[in-house]
């Protein structure tokens, strides 16, 4: 029931903005929290609901709450962004950078995932896997029960030193830590080495959890347009000059989505630049094992004074192991690892005995060389299914798992994967890799995870429609 | 070499400041970073040495640098309590509250452990363990090799669910997020519910860990003293009054340090001032598999409306596995996960693939109860060599690993376990639990690392030539 009121209509629309405000200053509403409803706080203070409608438009204005249709008012702040819990029915939630991972991690077996960032688990070495288990059931009592050391396995971050030196990078085992994943290990190097505020320059498109974590921890992200041979070195001077950014984020390796390598020129340059504003470089080589040849690497050309190096075991050996690393300045490692131990205590023995065991393995060699070869052939295959859709590759990239391509026409690839959804497809459209949003009408493709013929089938029917 | 300057000493001064804070607002040095040597810069800028030292010594009375006898000045700032990367070696480190996770987690197989926090390997279900790997050798291809799903292994949120409400807490799968480690769980909650500065209470004493992960969330860290039966009610309000906290992160079952239980007159009457207050309540129940008779839970007073509860395996199935878990509110758990998928992506499908295996093994409950008897001799038994010692327990606690004591005549227990450490034994300082500095004649001792006599040998001679 509206009641009349004697008050003026702004003085009561302010006492309700006064309301809301005094509680969420007092954490009384909290930052992704629901408003109590219109209905009910008109009711409460006997005011009119429109009273209330226009102080909650006020507030929502002033960016204090946010609406979201068919749902209500919420607190807005730093950390509502991330705070999405009640969004509601996975369809209804904005393609955002959690869009495609939370897609494709509760995507069932029925589903097709051409647009997740992974093999297929019959592309990793099973065999292998099974009989790291089995050795790791005969193991040391303490490999099964105990915690491990402060920086994680020994063996296991030796056997990395050699493969890093393999790659150009000396590193000591001593400068390599382990952690729960090659996101934790991006996480904590975060943690260790940025403030909420501080500008984070990232590549524009970029791998979308770089821009989830960097809001994880309440960074400016700044994105630098990529080119085939790694960031746009105008842009990227341009972006240190203006922003002064405290770090800059990036693939080494086969670069998410995009496929691009780094070249010895462009890394060159990077460095001086990095150097000249005292810029911080964490380098994710996540999809190493798969490069025939090894680009270059920041870390080798720097030697781990202002790069610091992640990467994980999640794409060639397994993602259900969560294994990450980390190589770092000697004098930081201390300090990461007090980090690591206040907020995670340790790294898994298990989990890293079982990565150890299968690396050593003599198989794992021949595993890797064959899964080149065959995502080379699946990248070709589906390659050449996407062209004839008038779907087109940015670039035919050397290696890797991604085809990073335009859709024709303009089509616009949010809507394409919200239909493709509902259908049974996890696709990744393009602005969730985009800072900017400035990549409405591309899409990364899984070339491993794009074999089935309802993936052609659906693309087909929805960009003909579309053109028709 | 020194040379002589025209300028007033002050301004020479005020300008080796002046560069030095230059550097640190431009982040060219960073918190925890070394300074240049006074030499060094005393000779770059052209100074006397003695100019330089002045400047350090100014700099550091404000608290922007601090210095660590023979090692140098560093960049003090936010990070600077968790970034000791050059205090070189382990003896001369402050008793903090990362030392005894540092010493036990790093310690080797010749030392003795009686401050650690965990059971010795050979008291964890260890043939549950391998029976259990090699069935997850015969696993499903996923199960081997993909990321989970975001919540984690749907089968062991629901037996977690089963095993909540056991203790009286009513808690649906879908509101439990399996973590990598009860920490991460506590860091995941920290993330989801706290901001910079905000204030967060603890126990007087509290478990070190919880000083510490709430220092890397930059947290105000306020101490309720604890008694026999929960935090003292008097300071629990009068801190609530004062400090207008957001969260209190707390002990289910049995509180560590000390091994009291929570009665339920305190428990309702904590939760009553919280409800007041719009405070969260953080429970940790990670020994709570030890209890013979359940203590009351927050938790399940509340609902889960303003408790959060936390817990892992790695106390009584073990730390190898990294598995921990949180159960919160169901409108919580989507921001939370989305923080889960930025920081870390994923929870191990092998890890709690494993616990659920031995905890479905019909011998995890018998193995259980024979650990808390096993826990219970100890308990009396090493209680009493202390006692003869003079070193007496603050309380018999009813279950649990620990016994926390007070040593005779006023003794220094971070003296004693710097002592203790240079002859082969990690011990737990009293302090290292209290945010007040409040309990340097207190130590923690765990019954079952505490089984050696060279423990005991050690303990006599330290405390006997003391009081000679």
């Amino acid at each position: 029931m509206n009641l009349p009121s004697s008050a003026q209509p702004s003085t009561r629309i302010g006492d309700v903005m006064r309301l809301i405000r005094g509680r969420i200053a007092a954490r009384s509403l909290t930052p992704g929290e629901k408003l109590p409803s219109i209905r009910a706080l008109a009711a409460s203070m006997q005011l009119s609901t429109s009273t209330v409608v226009e102080a909650y438009e006020r507030l929502g204005a002033e960016g204090v709450i946010c609406s979201r249709p068919g749902s209500g008012f919420f607190v807005a702040g730093p950390l509502a962004p991330l705070s999405m819990a009640e969004i509601g029915p996975r369809l209804d939630r904005a393609v955002d950078p959690f869009w495609v991972s939370r897609q494709s991690l509760q995507a069932d077996d029925a589903m097709l995932k051409p647009g997740c960032g992974w093999l297929p688990p019959d592309w990793l070495p099973q065999a292998s896997l099974r009989r790291g288990m089995r050795q790791l059931a005969r193991a040391e009592e303490s490999t099964l029960a105990d915690y491990g050391t402060p920086l994680g396995l020994a063996p296991l971050r030796q056997l990395l030193a050699r493969r890093m030196a393999e790659r150009g990078v000396e590193a000591s085992a001593d400068q390599i830590v382990l952690t729960d994943s090659g996101t934790h290990a991006i996480d904590l190097v975060c943690r260790f080495l940025i403030e909420p505020g501080d500008t984070v320059l990232v590549d524009d498109p970029c791998y979308f959890n770089f821009l989830a974590v960097l809001r994880a921890h309440r960074a400016r992200i700044v994105g630098v347009p990529m080119t085939p041979s790694g960031p746009d070195l105008v842009h990227f001077e341009r972006a240190i000059a203006e922003h002064a950014p405290r770090l800059y984020i990036t693939n080494a390796a086969i670069h998410n989505p995009t496929g691009a390598s780094l070249s010895p020129v462009t890394a060159h340059r990077v460095l001086k630049l990095a150097e000249a504003a005292d810029l911080t470089i964490v380098e994710d080589e996540v999809f190493a094992d798969l490069e025939p040849v090894v680009a270059p690497r920041l870390a080798a050309f720097d030697g781990l004074q202002r790069v610091v190096q992640v990467g994980s075991f999640s794409k060639t050996l397994s993602a259900a192991a969560r294994v990450g690393h980390v190589a770092l300045r000697q004098d930081w490692v201390e300090g990461l690892v007090d980090l690591k131990i206040a907020t995670s205590f340790g790294s898994s023995q298990l989990s890293s005995s079982l990565v150890l065991q299968v690396l050593r393995d003599g198989s794992y060699r021949k595993h890797v060389e064959g899964l080149r070869l065959r995502l080379a052939r699946a990248a070709v295959e589906v390659g050449g299914r996407l062209k004839a859709l008038g779907i087109r590759p940015w670039l035919e990239p050397q290696a890797g798992i991604f085809l990073w391509c335009q859709l024709p026409d303009g089509a616009d690839a949010a809507a394409l994967s919200q239909a493709a959804l509902a259908q049974g497809l996890v696709l990744a459209p393009g602005n969730v890799f985009s800072p900017t949003q400035s990549a409405p009408d591309f899409m990364r493709f899984n070339v491993a995870q794009s074999q089935d013929e309802r993936l052609f089938a659906f693309l087909r029917q929805a960009l003909g429609r579309r053109t028709r």
